[in-house]
C-alpha cells in the first residue's frame, strides 16, 4: 500500500509548526482526524486536504500513508467498525442463547455514544455516496461476513447473518438516526428480549426448507 | 397551509413561456418536480429554486402551493411513501399468514424500480438530515404508526410495529443501498420465507412477558 519513508518525514514538507512526521503516531493522528472529518462532514465534503488541515499536517504525509481518500476512508472504516468486529467471539461461545447474546452485543456498542457516532457517520456516508457504500462492502465482507458464516451450522449462512444483521441495522436506524417513538427511548432491554428470537432463529433454526 | 388563490395564478409571475399555473395539474407538476429533485440530489442540495426551475414555473408559486421546503419535501414524501400506506389493509385481513403477506407486500414495492427509487431517496434524505428526519417521522407516525398500531392485538403494539418495520427498512439498506451479496442478488421467495416468521411473531405472538 503506501510506501514507507523510513521515518524521515521527507514528504511532510510544508506542514504547519509543531507537527511531526514520518512516525507511526503521525499516522494515528492522521487517522483520528480522517474519522473526526468523516463523522463531521461525511465522504462527499471530506477532502485529503480537509484532514491533512485537521492533523496539522500537509496533504503529501496524508497521501504517503494512505494514498487516495477511498483508501483513508477504509482505514477509518476499520478503526471506526472494531467494536462490530467481535461479532465471531459471540458465536464462538456456542448457538445456546446466541440470539439474547448477540443482541445485548450490538445494543452496547450503540449505547455508547463514543463507539455509536462513527458507526453511524459511516452509515451515512454510505447511504448518500456509491463509493462509500463499496468500501464499506468490501470491509463488511472481508472483516466479518466471512468469519461470521464460518461459525453458523444452518443452510446458506451468509444470507442468514445478513438477515440478523439488518434486523439490527434497521433498529439503529429507527432508534438513532430518524428516531422515531416509542423505539427511540424504549428500554433496551425489552428491545433485547423481543429481537433475541428472531437472531436466534436467524443464526440457528435450519427451518424453513425452501425450493 | 399554503392560501388559496382561486386558480387566478396571481403570484406565476415572471415564469418561462409556455407554464401554466393556479391550476391543479400545475400544483402536480410541480410536486412532481419535486419529487424528482428531492430524489436525485437530496434535500440538503434540493431549493424551492431548483423545483420550480425543474418544473418550469415562478418559484413564488412553489411557495404559494406548498409553503417552505419542509412542505414541500413532507407532501413529496406523502407522494413517495403513498404504496406503504396500503400497510394497514394487509394486517386488516387477519392475524393468520400476515407475516408472510406483509414481507410479500414490502418487497413487492421494491422490487419494483418505481416505487423503490423515491422511498430510498427520502431514507437518504432523512439519514443526512435531521429535519428531514423530523418530517419522515411526523408522516410515518400519523400516516402508518397509528392505523398499524391500532390493528395488532398484542402488548406495545407500535414498538412491535417498529421492530417489523426495522427489520425490512435494514433489508432494504443492505439489498439496494449497501449492496452487500448474497443479500443483494438472493431470490426474494427465499427471503419471504425467511422473514415472515420474524414479522409473525412481532406483530401476533404476546410473548416475552417481560419486566
Amino acid at each position: 500500500m503506501a510506501p514507507e519513508d523510513g521515518g524521515t518525514g521527507r514528504r511532510g514538507r510544508g506542514r504547519p509548526a509543531g507537527s511531526r512526521s514520518g512516525t507511526p503516531e503521525t499516522r494515528d493522528r492522521i487517522l483520528a482526524a480522517a474519522r473526526e472529518e468523516f463523522s463531521a462532514r461525511g465522504y462527499d465534503k471530506t477532502s485529503i486536504r480537509s484532514i491533512a488541515k485537521s492533523a496539522g499536517v500537509d496533504s503529501s504525509l496524508v497521501h504517503h500513508y494512505f494514498g487516495a481518500k477511498e483508501q483513508i476512508f477504509a482505514a477509518s472504516i476499520e478503526l471506526s467498525f472494531e467494536p462490530a468486529f467481535g461479532v465471531p467471539d459471540v458465536l464462538a461461545a456456542g448457538p445456546e442463547g446466541v440470539g439474547e447474546r448477540l443482541a445485548r452485543f450490538f445494543v452496547a456498542i450503540w449505547e455508547n455514544p463514543v463507539s455509536r457516532a462513527p458507526m453511524l457517520a459511516i452509515l451515512r456516508s454510505a447511504v448518500t455516496n456509491d463509493t462509500a457504500a463499496a468500501v464499506l462492502r468490501g470491509i463488511v465482507l472481508r472483516r466479518l461476513l466471512e468469519r461470521v458464516a464460518s461459525e453458523l451450522k444452518v443452510p446458506e449462512p451468509r444470507l442468514r447473518a445478513e438477515l440478523a444483521g439488518a434486523q439490527m441495522i434497521g433498529i439503529a436506524m429507527m432508534r438513532y438516526v430518524i428516531r422515531i417513538e416509542p423505539l427511540a427511548s424504549a428500554d433496551m432491554e425489552e428491545v433485547v428480549a423481543l429481537v433475541a428470537p428472531t437472531l436466534q432463529r436467524y443464526l440457528t433454526d435450519p427451518g424453513p426448507v425452501t425450493g
